[in-house]
């Protein structure tokens, strides 16, 4: 299992200079792509938490890969939370800063009171967006089970923004 | 697993002038939030191709959410083709034509050569989308071994868009 994950871990590449001059981009899409790998990550993604969710939320739009790998790996619903103005129900919404303007992911309000949600995105980074999504859910009578990312980069300290609850990540850089 | 897809089906919601005036949307996510019609659903969208793709290639962006659940339901790689721009590294592009206007769709340009491919989408309307993937996965020497969806708006003739190469639509309207 660790060697697999070590494995899987080595296919993460890194783009300097994207998305803009001086930023090192994390690209998963080598792992996804090798079917190992992807199984691998996806069960150390939700290992922490199984058993303990109903239905996996994934953000908008690299989160909705990981989350329908892990909703079917888990036996669990799927539920996306995206960008505002894409969903066709009545949805609620939670606006979050971005290092220049702000940013707004929605969801369908008619969750099951009390679902037991896994949050799941990519990396997390500053913290932001995945802040803005337990608020998000908390909001609509959800309850965040915790929060799962493939890759954590740990000195942006997104951690420190999300307090206590539950945060695994699987590959820290 | 008739009586289980029927129930899948009966979970897709139709919002009426969504997202304009006069157009039905078609709302797959009661179907996705479901555990059982999340399955169900996925192990029907990919029974035709079983053991004959080696990646599942999705659609952004709901074609991600149906894609990463095959992928390990099938035990494939996973590969987004997305919208232009969002790709970091050297990516294959192809605009096509929408109702108003243009879109594009891009995929990274380093997929093993004779690569085979199961492509996924949500929806099945024009087909215009689907085109454009089927030429940027051959262009890029992959073979697309077929087009997966969860629904396919018969009445939009999409199907005769693409020709010959096999299209598996699991629900229908």
């Amino acid at each position: 299992m660790v060697s697999d994950l070590a494995r899987a871990e080595s296919l993460i590449g890194s783009i300097p200079d994207y998305p803009e001059p001086g930023v090192i981009f994390r690209d998963i899409t080598p792992l996804l792509a090798d079917a190992a790998a992807l199984r691998t990550s996806i069960d150390a993604l939700i290992a922490p938490f199984a058993g303990g969710f109903d239905v996996v939320a994934g953000i908008e739009a690299r989160g909705f890969l990981l989350a329908g790998a892990a909703a079917i790996a888990a036996g669990a619903g799927l539920v996306p939370i995206r960008k505002a103005g894409k969903l066709p129900r009545p949805a609620a919404s939670v606006a979050y800063a971005l290092e220049y303007g702000t940013a707004e992911i929605e969801m369908h309000d008619d969750i099951a009171p009390a679902t037991r949600v896994l949050l799941m995105d990519d990396v997390l980074a500053t913290g932001g967006t995945i802040a803005a999504a337990r608020e998000l859910v908390a909001g609509l009578g959800g309850t965040v089970v915790g929060t799962a990312v493939l890759l954590e980069i740990d000195a942006l300290r997104g951690r420190d923004a999300l307090g206590d609850a539950p945060l695994h990540a699987v590959f820290h850089i």
